[in-house]
């Protein structure tokens, strides 16, 4: 089986799996007990705290609070910052923040939308437009999950801070974590990752935020992560997100390099009479989003799933939504005969050159054969 | 070792780890996923919320939301249903409901505490007192965390709703699920749980509801358990919590009754000279609460780890709070002398007589050697 849908999740690294058990089967303590085998653990959650910010920032001016995943520490960013005046976010933000700003909207909270450009970044200029004196928050989105446009949240951020140096930059990494080259800049004050899209497992994301901003807790309970998440610690979760953090990160470059390789031999193979690009050509070699004219993608999905190659169509998060074109996709100007067809192959660093290979030919006879059919 | 703070955490059960593992690494696929592969993952995680439901109630009236914990569930209920008017609790209650409606009162809510008998139980009719026609939401803990005290939440609940049928009734039950025979009745409209009190893992949860009440979510984002809770859900911990669950389900008439026999041979052991019993005489069998007299727990608890016995102090979640005397020992009427020596007890189904005898033996030990020491 070929599995290209790795911006939905990953295979979870076995040697990191592995270093970990021991927090299931031996040091099972809670972490907040007073005796030395529960403080012990206390340690090692911080030292996985530690180990992971430095990966994206410095510990002199950021922290990092472990969240059950992604999508909890994009709420915590939106309902922690975004309570008064407006929030200024982009039409192609991940559903856990475009829900949750929207839910924003009925507690009085104004939301205001930045457009994208046809390639699925923002347009920074009416995104800056958009930021006033009364804006709380601002979210940009730094790899588009649909479209793997990489947002310069740095630049953007610094443009925001500029125009209103009160208002909180937040940034949904999921998708850049361990991918994009990239360390925390001084303008961006919260920062969301996740473990399952990296090679850990499900049910471990975290918060990274700048220490001098003062951010409520979103979940209250016994004062875990020293109040800014409360809960007994999933420590399995969170040993194992280090470990697979770590040795991401130790060969990001190469990585890197081989995704590029990888997407552009994807892009290179499809045939170009049959499939349109959707993502920019400079975007995140981790996912390539591409559109069949006339033919739909969950049909594709489930043709080639029925020849061992899977693929995702867009977001796995919004097939919940159960709405027939993706709101991102239109928000790029993508017309719906082609919307429909929208298929995301997003690439993992064991992904090999003969896999894409065979992917592109399936993808080219399950689309060719349609076509071929309707005609 | 022994291990006798299984309230705090339970060691996993090492057959529902390996029964689960391979949704770590095989069927690691993401359950919003359209292809087979996904959808069959969306399959296990719709058995595992069928089958740990119907351990607890019918699937006719009530439905299951997994959640990444037992404070998570917690908060769901308190923010989703505490909303205006007031709400109704206990002094008794788990630092996740206690924090949670502390916060409600920043947003307006008034907030009344029903007093606590000595036994820890509520004082049922203080409760009811407090109830009126504006009360949105009555929390009442099922089993005391720190006191194993046993609230009857049926009967409790059912005279708040003869006083107001508008009112929500939750319970926090992640002391009793598992350990207490126990079904929901009708007039309980949310109850919580918790895997990792039951040989699950750290990191799954869920909140039960009644199917005909409207509660918002409090985690937004992709639409994940049908729009109720978002985020990619952790499988493998939903798919252990489910074996675990299963597992202590199937043994609890007899593991109840040999927890009673513990918990009775523990007081029985103990020298009553040294210690105070602060738990009811019809506690849960689970958890065994102490105090002795002028000696600091901590200090016990630390002499003990030393010594091979691993116990608790009242509550794991409360030691971030760092406040020397629990505020539920001393809402049970405990003067402070004998509120800084509190021990709690706590059972699993795998300790034997032979363990709790040696505790005892040891705990005895090191109040009188204290005592002989300071006299």
């Amino acid at each position: 089986m070929i599995y290209l849908d790795n911006a939905a999740t990953s295979k979870p690294d076995e040697e990191c799996l592995k270093r970990a058990e021991k927090y299931l089967y031996d040091f099972y303590y809670n972490p907040s007990a007073l005796y030395a085998e529960g403080y012990n653990i206390q340690l090692e959650i911080r030292a996985a705290r530690k180990n992971i910010l430095s990966l994206l920032a410095s510990s002199e001016n950021y922290e990092l609070i472990f969240t059950s995943c992604g999508t909890e520490a994009d709420n915590q960013a939106v309902f922690g910052a975004g309570k008064r005046g407006n929030v200024v976010t982009t039409s192609g933000e991940h559903s856990a923040v475009y829900s949750a700003v929207n839910q924003l909207r009925t507690r009085g909270v104004e939301v205001r939308f930045a457009a994208l450009n046809p390639d699925g970044s923002v347009n920074a200029d009416d995104l800056i437009n958009l930021v006033d004196d009364k804006t709380s928050l601002v979210s940009v989105i730094h790899v588009g999950n649909e479209t793997g446009a990489v947002n310069d949240i740095e630049k953007i951020a610094a443009a925001v801070k500029r125009k209103n140096p009160h208002a909180v930059f937040h940034s949904d990494g999921v998708q850049a974590f361990g991918k994009i080259p990239f360390r925390l800049s001084k303008d961006i004050d919260l920062y969301s990752v996740s473990a399952h899209k990296i090679g850990g497992i499900k049910g471990c994301g975290a918060l990274i935020k700048r220490k001098s901003l003062a951010l409520s807790p979103y979940i209250f309970g016994g004062g875990q992560e020293s109040g800014a998440r409360s809960g007994t610690e999933n420590v399995f979760g969170i040993k194992n997100f280090e470990y697979a953090a770590l040795k991401r990160f130790e060969k990001s470059d190469v990585n890197y390099k081989n995704a590029r390789i990888l997407n552009d031999l994807m892009w290179e193979k499809l045939d170009k009479s049959l499939f349109s690009r959707i993502s920019p050509v400079n975007n995140s070699p981790y996912i390539l989003t591409v559109g069949a004219e006339g033919v739909r993608g969950e049909t594709i999905l489930h043709e080639a799933d029925d020849m061992g190659l899977v693929i995702g169509t867009g977001s796995a998060c919004a097939s919940n939504e159960k709405k027939r074109y993706s709101r991102v996709i239109l928000a790029c100007g993508v017309k719906e005969s082609l919307a429909d067809g929208i298929l995301r192959l997003s690439f993992s660093p064991e992904n090999s050159r003969e896999e894409i290979e065979k992917a592109a030919f399936i993808l080219n006879g399950i689309v060719k054969n349609r076509k071929n059919t309707m005609a």
